[in-house]
């Protein structure tokens, strides 16, 4: 189903292995997603995105894990990425996000896709009021 | 600039008036803007429109005004809308988003961004762990 | 403004000469809009993409001029492209498209695009129902 | 496969059967298609989603029946939804889609989606003559 | 699971086996994959599409057949094609992709995605050094 | 025009004239395009951004850099921002990308947008001679 086969023994290369052990490390886990799998196909290309998902979203920042966990979703369902929606909505769950706020932020995404296009249909010109001054 | 004329004397329909007047009470502001005015050329389509933003946006609920703008934000960058990227950029800041969040609400979505192209390329198949049970 | 410049004099090339010739011919008009003016610095490029748009959007087919316009410009729209909204809402005007049929275009194009984001956020699967029989 | 768990008797909730019930009442059909039984795990996403549907597409309007499910399955085309792409090619079906204007309905949207990537791709500015005047 | 059944014995009608016919002696291999085969669900939709495919990607031209089936692939990346992703896999690898370039392939789509939504959520200004000179 | 001010004296910020000091050595120029200044409102992300454009696009590696600006423009526009359709545009003809190469780039660009949709309305199954054995 795939394009490219992730590596058998993934952990036999030193750098996955090392990209693998903090994701278990840092997610407290031993559970790695396919995900990564797939993209230790490159181990360069691996390294470098485990490097900054961590330092985004799990490192202390100046939004909660919940926040930017929905923000993620919100993104990978207007990308229609499929995976990304399973992952993350699990993923903002894992945060806190209640039934409750999973319906809202649903009720969000689908209304800011509806202004959105709305906005590009007429072509709506930018308030003044909108821009920085400098 | 836009495919359609908005009305000069907007408030002379009653239906338009209440609904901008709808708008200053819940938004504490003489300020309409612009989506607002041109959505008036279809007095239906600024009813149902309003109606909707007030009930999601403006209506006390499961998440908080700031995070619920910025995933309006989130989602308006993602479908390219430049008027959208604009007035919810000025909204989430009005509910309390400083520079450092906004930063890295910036960082989310373009990570968010490349990870979903990632796995679209790859066709990297969803984890069961993923999936509900039954 | 552009990516590319236009030719200055671009009927002194035959190639572009009889596209520009077809085209005035076709829509009964001197006007020649500006994607063709552009599209002619590669008169390869400007045969081809004229030979579709006659033979798809000029040509009495399954479907009426207007309905044919109005798709036109809903997926324009959707692509986001700003030049295409603007000829498309005037293209779909002059084939007969009413302020009360433009309104109504809008609403099933923000609908659309609102529920389109929510399958895809809940990642419904296809009822059987839909499924072709062989 | 989905990011969220239909309810198993969703009738039994009296928000969710009023809903179901007008779906069966307004469409002469005993068939409740997947999006509504997923979308029932919030009752008020449901009822206002179903709410919009039955005012946009249920209704008589100035766009016939078939027009209008046209112009939905185009948008479900170009935002990639692939449930309702099945869901919308049934209902413009239902609605007397042929199978010729269905061939047409896949030329227009592959032509304005090529037509609006070359768009882009020049950055054509818009002609003066397609500007509303004041 | 598709949304037109493919003809049964689609080279019964001389216009599709002549398609089907040039797309083997095209390509040299007797393998025609799924897209022709549905596609011919309208022989000149067929006609049309194969044309413009051995036009642009089976003609010598101004760009190697590697760099044509890379670019392709990146494409359908971005929007999101799922056929078009393994299709154009498998075209850019018989091609002489090697690995390697797949892999920085897929970093450069990772990284346009993201700086293209970087600068859409700063609005970033077109620097006047970019625009030509007329 | 944009939603973040850029900041007045960025070499003022160590941090930033670092950045700077680095593009202008690695481009051999002294032009730094605007992307650059509006992502030094923030210094982190500016150094993040640079770190992987220069990694990626400014690195000798699997492609060569022509083929690379190229793929670059080519999801650029299929993203849809206007700035980085001019940025790479600019790019790929510094690259040593001909007139005729940009038509053809445009030609795949096209095609690939139109089959990309087609296969997307058809929900054409993946022919199972794509998929990898393991």
């Amino acid at each position: 189903m795939s394009t490219v086969l992730p590596p058998k023994n993934p952990e036999n290369d030193p750098r996955i292995k090392a990209v693998f052990d903090d994701i278990r490390t840092t997610r407290k886990t031993d559970f790695i997603n396919n995900i990564w799998r797939y993209l230790a196909f490159d181990a360069d290309l691996l390294e470098r995105t485990w490097a900054e998902v961590k330092a985004v979203m799990a490192t202390p920042s100046a939004l909660d894990p919940q926040t930017k966990e929905m923000l993620y979703l919100a993104v990978s369902i207007i990308n229609n990425c499929a995976y990304c929606v399973h992952s993350h909505t699990a993923g903002a769950k894992a945060k806190g996000m209640t039934q409750a706020q999973h319906a809202e932020l649903l009720k969000i995404v689908a209304l800011a896709s509806k202004t959105n296009q709305l906005a590009v249909a007429l072509q709506v010109p930018t308030d003044p009021e909108f821009l920085l001054e400098e």
